[in-house]
């Protein structure tokens, strides 16, 4: 499996992979936990994270399982014929007879629907191997960061985030369930509720897949950014360092490191190993930052050196934000179309529903619930590739500063302009591929579009009819 | 209160800020004059500043004050809680006897015109606190921009200042008295005038509200512009200090200060206090310029050293951006958003008024005004932007000229690359939490899409019914 | 009046004017000829050229005349004031007797229309003179440029020119002519003909005001960007001379001047009185080209001086970029609004005449013509400046090219280096009050959002009615 | 033909040609085989390639063919006026007798989508001589690219070339032939199946021609970015090179080369004759890796003139883009423009006929295959466009990673800094006419505007008429 590691590689796949050093016989393992355990755990019974979980004393191994593998494959393809099969049922019964499809318009509509969420399931399931492969090798470049500049674990930032994430899944779940309910009593009036149970089951639990698969996304995304974040504070803590003390730094301990707890074991495979991350051997990864007992970090190589494995640790970061775009990059494209096209109509029904009141609450209630859970998967999907274009402004903003301030004599200048010059060329940012940057200015103008859309059609709209 | 002054900062902070020394006993002080001061009365009375004012030979000394804190809190909950009380007895009323909501749509739109209101005057009072305590922060990083190169103060323009704010609020008193009047007037037909002052009161209060914060922000945006200027007529100076003349300076002294005069004592401060500007220790903000008798700014340290404080100052500058951009985020983007959709609204209120022409001459003059109000408003918030914008592009070709202008031996060359590099890594721009670029193109997209959507609708609209 | 020259410079000039050395009595002159002179006679004509002409042995010599200013503010005002009353005497004749305002909606949209050709002919009219100024100034800086690159003058190309212009001009003359009958004879059925001549004769000729106002831009920027393609032939020629032959050059002579034939005269005052371009004193523009006895320009500096040279030129054109930028403004973006709205009606009565066919072809074909006439008009305003960027990026790869090839040794690398740090900074566009790039994407997006819009509007349009 | 070769160079064309040495005689040949003679020949048949062809032993020897040209514009010019003729003609039948256009209204969008294939047919074909001449040019500098850098040829790759050709021709001949049927059997029921064969073979022999040209541009653009590839390839083997191991390079051998297999003949004419890339004299395209025998790629020149040759042979290949740009500018413009319009009209029918169903099974695959085709011809033209701007991406990547890992001493660091410098200037990208950037994010642009326009139309649709 380790052998065939790079066959897989797509044709986008420009950063050059690992194969000429004796690594065939590789199994690349990880050490993993906290939140970090859970959403992989959660991922794994959803099928979209194929991995072994083997417990140690500071968390759980995982590596890549080929019998979790085909669980996946038979758990989504199953999922995928029910939702199909119900579809078609549900189509056949008739625009009288049905819930959800009371007119020819609304079937075409609801068939959509229905493709979109199973094609964004099965586009994450099917290439949930890749991804895991693709994530094991980054996770390992981003342990070497980890190792080089001193990270802190924080246990609370740690229970924080499984808490929010519970809360949106748990949120999810409520919402799912009630919408289940709703229809299931329409159809009850019918007396076809277990039909509709049977026909829309499989559809429901692929939106459980899409909503895992988004969160497992973020999730990545935030704990990348949080190494980008590290490298920033170590960047300020050189400017400090250094005689001219430009920069004032906030305590870095509660923040920077949250997602990845990289064991020792991983951290000595890097050594051993030829490194997967392509930047420079054993040596160079050796410690920037240290704490103190003090709990004070502290700079353990000369400012030019400092400066020097930042870039090149900046450089490994953009890297690894590379290779999760061409990881995520489908699903997440079809996840943007399903959102935009749910945002249009959703609000569209809401609206109607405000202004044509019809008494219907448990509807209205509903329908502003998936607004609010539609809003809520654009920034889950967002919010995190903004944080880390907002990091990157930071690390140009430091080394501007840097470079103004410091003496122009020595090596310093010289390193300070490799650096920017390396900022201008690489910039720091998702887009899935290729095809739109993930950042705020999307979510205006999706939300722009939606308005337009929501403004034209409420001013047509006959109430008459 | 100054102790706890960066606990406050969000998320998207990515300056640092200073709580390493011993500034927790610091209190933060100002000395303000003129128009400044007279937009933070206001505000002030608004809720919109809760600053503390002390009267003093050449202004007021300012600071945050808890008393005016509590006193703005309670002020806009109870306008916001009046507001929409007033709405629900609005809506309750019911379409026949409401002068306002005449059917469910409008019911609808006009909830939604007062819940924009609600929410951008909340979102401007309760964060009002944060802001001041930011704007106090970076008004002493202007005084020290202010005491390097020199800066006048001119009185004239202080005062044309004071006479074009009060123009606007003045016009806009006027809009919302006689907007109320005619409501009323068509209330009173119905013998509900009185239901009708009560119910609108808080939500025409909260308006001024708003009005306030955009004419708050506008100063702010100029008065850091002013101090661009200063620094782009600094290195035309320094230019034509070098033997090559390569620049003919307009006379400076009419137009680079006009906003805040940062009196005596906050230099003194700034001198023995621990610098908030994040760039060099004391005697680098030493003065780069000083006037002579002869009303003549004069260089005094070598063009080199000039370009070398200027470049910092630059770089101070653009932070004082990031900082003003992460204080009025929110607000703006709410009010963006706001006079997006009244643009939309109000317009083919006019024009379907001039075509359909019912003979309501103070009902089209009122709909005419209130659409010149809302492209006064995006004006208000947008150019203050692109002037600082285009203060920016002139740092650029000042740069360049001094560049291809220079000889090629000594320090100079060296220094401005740097100062190149800079500008290339840092740009000059206002973005409200990331979602958009405050500038002119963000008007011209605007008033296309308002345009675009106006022809739509006068052309399909059914004129017989 | 030249005293007074930068008085009148409005908010954004960031470019610094000349008003310190003994430049009072300083009358500006230009010798002009061949199709700049006609254009400018023609401008002159209509009022946007107050200049003073006299006839010189090459040409004309041009300056700005007090008495042409009044000339222009009174034929314009007068005409502004004929076509308002008239437009008011159309619409009080009514919707049954009006031969282009049969219902309230054309009453509208041709009150729209008339304003829209008011305002663009006054905006051009009114601020004729500042222009005309800041013209006289750039044309010195062109004329240095000339001077410096050997620049050919070629009658061919002139004549040419001249063609092309004249028959722009015939063209809109005829369509005008044919409009304006059309209408003459429609309201002859009426015995409304004498009515309607009166009406609309000043629309039609404040027409003429905005086509030569058009025209007139597009001659600058094409002259300006003669200039640009000569400073490409000078620098590939460099490139040429040193002795890696990078580049081979095309034939240069027929091509890069059709302009402004800049006279001794010219060339010897920006010698005696201090530069108006801010670039370098007298010797810096002294010759880098000199043309041979065979007719082969031939570089008379070392290269490295020629590039140092070359980069000065090119920032000076820039800033003439800017200065046409800044006198253009407001009408380039009243005309390219309306323009806009233009597209929109005119193709939809086009397309809607074409459907529902009613035999009128003489109105089709008046419609096609005006169709025809605002793209032409919307090409005419923003090729030249397509062309000009696309030097702009010709200058870009030169620089690469003379970067990647020459020797890594004495001054012409880091002259290089200089000019492309310059190039990056500066960016050769025109943008209109910073409202967007005239550039062929504006060009599409404007095309885009017509056509969607006709799309929609044919696809929803009711044919029974 | 030779000699004036560079006489029908276009306005835009900035990159300067040869006709300075003595290269009036010289007949430019190119030897090609494989998948790119049989597009070739392809496109020979259908008028798109003008050239002889004469076989060889290692491919076919083609150059610029007189006879060829005139065939050419004969067929077209024979095909155009079939089609006119044959649109009028089914005009005239009248509404009632004619299957395709049963209404006014469908008598025009028929009409534009005849005329829309005739104008980008005839922009193909009345071009192609002269695109023909650009290619031949252009190849030769890929040629060169290929002798620098030890290009390997792959059969493999070569063969499923021609069969993905082969493949996407086949699916449009069927497509064409069953829509030719549907329309013939429609037609037979008012017994005018005769007329409509004759009426319409025009039009669908052109659409061929339109479908060969898109192959043609997709075949050209592939086999530059092969040769980005190759040049990122290089520099990855560089970077190993240099003592930092910095990269892992995958396997170059299978897909670096597909497309144009350049003989002896072609390389030998390169040295002899002066070049027509306009980068550097015969020595300088000197060989910078070698094949040894064990089939391991060899760098044969130092790492620091390595770079330096890559970075020239980068910016040959840049040129070759623009080139190609200018060659296909128009044809590519009408085609994008073409594909929108047919992607509004199509889903909009195909939609209908699925909501409004009567059973026209047939009717429903034939709209459902022409959805799919123009959505293939719009990703047919964009791709290629999308891998080299990708290609262009990983150089940067690569030369970024370079300059991190390079020791600070030898002439490798300024070299480096030149080739980022080179890069920051140009970009890899394909804009026709400087319209549009062909990317990924124009697809979803364009996605994005149909998606909202259906939305909009099945929304408004009535149903009852």
């Amino acid at each position: 499996m380790g052998a065939e590691s790079d066959k897989g590689d797509g044709d986008a796949a420009a950063v050059p992979t690992d194969s000429d050093l004796g690594i065939e016989g590789r199994v690349m393992h990880c050490v993993v936990g906290g939140a970090h355990a859970f959403i992989l755990r959660i991922s794994s019974f959803f099928g979209l994270a194929p991995l072994r979980f083997e417990s140690r004393s500071n968390g759980f191994s995982v590596g890549l399982s080929n019998a979790m593998c085909i669980y996946s494959y038979i758990l989504v393809t199953i999922l995928v014929i029910c939702t199909v099969f119900g579809l078609v049922a549900e189509i056949n019964v008739g625009v009288e007879l049905s819930v959800r499809m009371s007119s020819r318009m609304s079937q075409f509509v609801s068939t959509c629907d229905v493709l979109v969420v199973v094609i964004t399931a099965g586009a994450g399931v099917y290439g949930a191997p890749k991804r895991m492969r693709n994530m094991l090798k980054f996770m390992e470049s981003v342990a070497s960061v980890d190792n080089s500049i001193g990270a802190h674990y924080s246990l609370v930032t740690e229970r924080k985030l499984c808490a929010i994430l519970l809360a949106i899944l748990i949120f999810f779940s409520v919402l799912i369930a009630d919408d289940f309910c709703f229809y299931a009593l329409q159809a009850k009036k019918v007396d076809r509720q277990w039909d509709v149970v049977t026909n829309y089951i499989g559809f429901y639990l692929l939106w459980y897949v899409v909503m895992i698969l988004e969160l497992q996304f973020a999730f990545t995304a935030l704990s990348v950014r949080a190494r980008f974040q590290a490298v920033n504070d170590a960047l300020s803590l050189t400017a400090r360092h250094i005689s001219v003390p430009v920069e004032k730094i906030k305590d870095p301990t509660p923040l920077n490191i949250f997602a990845i707890r990289v064991a020792a074991e991983s951290r000595r495979c890097a050594n051993n190993v030829s490194l997967l991350v392509d930047t420079m051997p054993g040596k160079e990864h050796a410690v920037i930052i240290r704490n103190t007992v003090s709990k004070e970090p502290k700079l353990v190589v000369p400012p030019c050196e400092a400066i020097r494995r930042l870039a090149c640790l900046h450089g490994a970061l953009c890297n690894v934000v590379h290779r999760i775009d061409n990881s995520y990059g489908l699903p997440l494209i079809v996840i943007l179309i399903s959102t935009l096209l749910h945002l249009i109509v959703t609000p569209y029904f809401l609206i109607m529903e405000i202004i044509v009141s019809t008494h219907r609450i448990h509807f209205l209630v509903l329908q502003f619930l998936w607004c609010a859970t539609h809003i809520i998967r654009m920034f889950v999907v967002v919010e995190p590739c903004h944080y880390t274009i907002t990091e990157g402004k930071r690390t140009e903003e430091l080394v501007c500063r840097l470079m103004t301030s410091t003496p122009s004599t020595g090596m310093l200048p010289s390193r300070l302009e490799l650096f920017s010059r390396q900022l201008m060329l690489q910039s720091v940012s998702y887009s899935p591929m290729g095809m739109c940057t993930l950042d705020r200015p999307l979510v205006a103008s999706v939300l722009g579009a939606v308005t337009t859309y929501l403004v034209i059609l409420i001013q047509f709209q006959r109430y008459d009819a």
